[in-house]
């Protein structure tokens, strides 16, 4: 079907109907309705079949969606299904858990190798390289990547995001808990959990505070 | 200093500050002023200056501050000093990968144990002890735990949620691509990584068509 612009709102909530949709078996549920998917996750009803709406044609009235199809369709629109190819910097404690991490095949993310200032390693546990910094731009153009993951340390984000850009990177997905500047055809996704454990240490806090 | 009320977006902006004091050496920069630190990081002086402010009341005119005594306030604020003790509900690929991950010691989080519905393993790689659900409300009581970490599918992340809230957690921190339902004096902070590589992924999907 064609691809409809689509709000952010409506992405974050495409993996968890996915993640249902596969807990379920084919033959107690070779269809699904969105009433059903509602119901069964708790969600409005009306926000369910919208959203289905948007990312398949092959709802039918009464009966609901194939629930192997739904699942094709969603994994096609959130591009699951076309494995994007990506490199590593930062070889550190954060870059060497996320190399080690299986879990990211799932998602059609392929991270092909880490490279670093000063690698300790030349290998992962996983299997992965890890290169020095001179080789970052002739891997990315020769094996045409176009997804960096950047996990060194803070002070070192911008320049590694430079050296991405100038690599051939369009889309970089931001693991160092400080802002980047990029020009605009550059899509940044920010991950900070250092930020995400402040908030919650905060809130902590607080309800200490309330109860003395 | 009285704690005042402070935005997410400052939060956002405390840990990169952090992360660049600590690289410097006391010889050579014993005082730091908002501007020397505004220019190191290509952000403006104004915002450098007031979330200094909200953190810190050591700085002192044309002088700055003592460069020590602004990382152990910023340290103070994010509460970094006082440890927060957590439990980790979940432990498949991405739960294993946290357990194994050390550098949440440097934000003050400490997991003491992992559960699961049904442990492949009874402690992890790194020595944490892995523990069946019907362990958990007692452990958290018995050890005052109020920070719960969910790393399990979309599906069983609200009753793992129900069980945390059960047993006293306060802050949830949810990488299930989910969305939970929590009474108001619960904070839950999503982790969706799922989400992010959606939206980079569907970024050079974009990408690749305008060039066609």
């Amino acid at each position: 079907m064609e691809r409809k612009e689509i709000s952010k709102s409506v992405l974050k909530r495409l993996p968890g109907y996915l993640a249902y949709l596969k807990t379920l078996s084919n033959e107690t549920n070779a269809y699904i309705s969105a009433t059903a998917l509602a119901n069964a996750l708790g969600m409005g009803e009306v926000q369910v079949r919208k959203d289905l709406a948007m990312v398949s044609d092959g709802g039918r009235p009464k009966i609901g969606y194939l629930r192997e199809s739904l699942i094709d369709d969603i994994e096609q629109f959130l591009g699951y299904d076309n494995t994007n190819d990506a490199v590593l910097i930062g070889a550190g404690k954060l870059g060497l858990a996320l190399l080690g991490y299986s879990g990211f095949d799932d998602y059609g993310l392929n991270i092909l190798a880490a490279f670093d200032a000063a690698p300790a390693v030349t290998v992962t546990d996983s299997g992965k390289p890890v290169l020095t910094m001179d080789k970052l731009e002739s891997f990315c153009k020769s094996n045409k990547v176009r997804m960096g993951i950047i996990t060194v340390p803070a002070v070192h984000a911008q320049s590694v995001c430079d050296q991405l850009i100038a690599s051939g990177i369009k889309a970089i997905w931001n693991f160092a808990p400080t802002h980047l500047d990029v020009p605009s055809h550059i899509l940044v996704q920010n991950e900070n959990m250092a930020t995400s454990l402040a908030v919650l240490s905060m809130h902590l806090q607080a309800q200490m505070k309330e109860k003395k």
